[in-house]
């Protein structure tokens, strides 16, 4: 292949767990003609309250075994009347209370404002990690609606498109809004720019 | 110092920022002549449903990095009705929701069983980490009661003890039923027999 073509087709490597992640990121790099391949890989994450700092933490250990070049995405959703919560642990707290939880503390809370935030962390062994942020306002709904999307989309309603939460949308649209796609086409130009 | 005098006299270090955990610590540890020295280093910690791994891959980083004898200890809150909530980030939701948080979950709920966890990873340069547990079985309290203790004592009545929250008791007390002061007596008994 020559290197041209190579280059216009060049192949990242995703470390997750998360198929619905994985399909969201396929969708919006395919629009920038970048491949993108599953990499089953358990990577570590430590606690902190930055996203950023577990992404490319994450990041780091995973090139470190594999040797390939890798990005992570880490994400959590922030409840400005629960001081943040449930944020770099919206993981742990999905599996545990879920929705319903988080429903049950915004009971009778009038400020419902809340924002998703993303970061994808590449890297490659050559060089440190770069990140790459995105992050999308909206509020929390009453009640859960829709069965598309994962983790707490069906509570979240964007800003820019208050009457659906993001588990209502395809995946193409809920791309137009999400924290996670702003973050991986941020990742995407910072790739073509780098070829 | 003669040799038998230094081994009554052993001093291992603990790796905390909280304060409290420190002074719990200390009591228990004096009960078996075991000198103990706050070490404020920021232990790095993993996300892990699991305190005993998060707490053994704490111990031997901080180990790696300081070389002196360290232990650090790894505590959770986990209710029965809310499938193990707040668990392994018992301080991060400490912070943002509160123990108000906890009791507005718990609002309606009649079976407030939990226990307290706790995990202390002991290492030094030579060996690799020893870790001992502890837990005590309790119920989730309907209000407040308390103001000694930290965390989530103030919400947390323990089955042998059930008229008084652990925040209601003195550091002695509290100490005859606690998670941490278990998992830290078999410590120091191991560590006298190891001497």
């Amino acid at each position: 292949m020559p290197m041209t073509s190579l280059r216009k087709h060049r192949v990242v490597f995703f470390a997750t767990g998360n198929t619905h992640k994985f399909n969201e990121a396929r969708h919006v790099l395919a629009e920038y003609n970048v491949a993108v391949a599953l990499l089953r890989v358990k990577a570590l994450e430590i606690q902190d309250d930055n996203i950023e700092n577990i992404a490319k933490t994450s990041v780091m250990e995973a090139v470190e075994r594999c040797r390939l070049p890798i990005f992570v995405e880490d994400a959590g959703l922030f409840v400005d009347a629960l001081n943040g919560f449930p944020g770099p642990y919206s993981s742990h707290v999905y599996r545990t209370i879920g929705t319903r939880g988080i429903l049950k503390l915004m009971k009778e809370v009038e400020k419902r404002n809340a924002c998703f935030r993303s970061v994808v962390a590449f890297c490659n062994s050559k060089e440190s990690p770069k990140s790459f942020q995105g992050g999308v306002k909206g509020e929390i709904s009453q009640e859960e609606r829709g069965d598309q999307g994962f983790g707490f989309d069906p509570i979240f309603l964007p800003s820019d498109c208050p009457d659906e939460t993001f588990a209502e949308m395809t995946i193409d649209k809920k791309n137009e809004y999400s924290h996670r796609a702003q973050a991986l086409r941020k990742f995407a130009k910072w790739l073509k720019s780098d070829s």
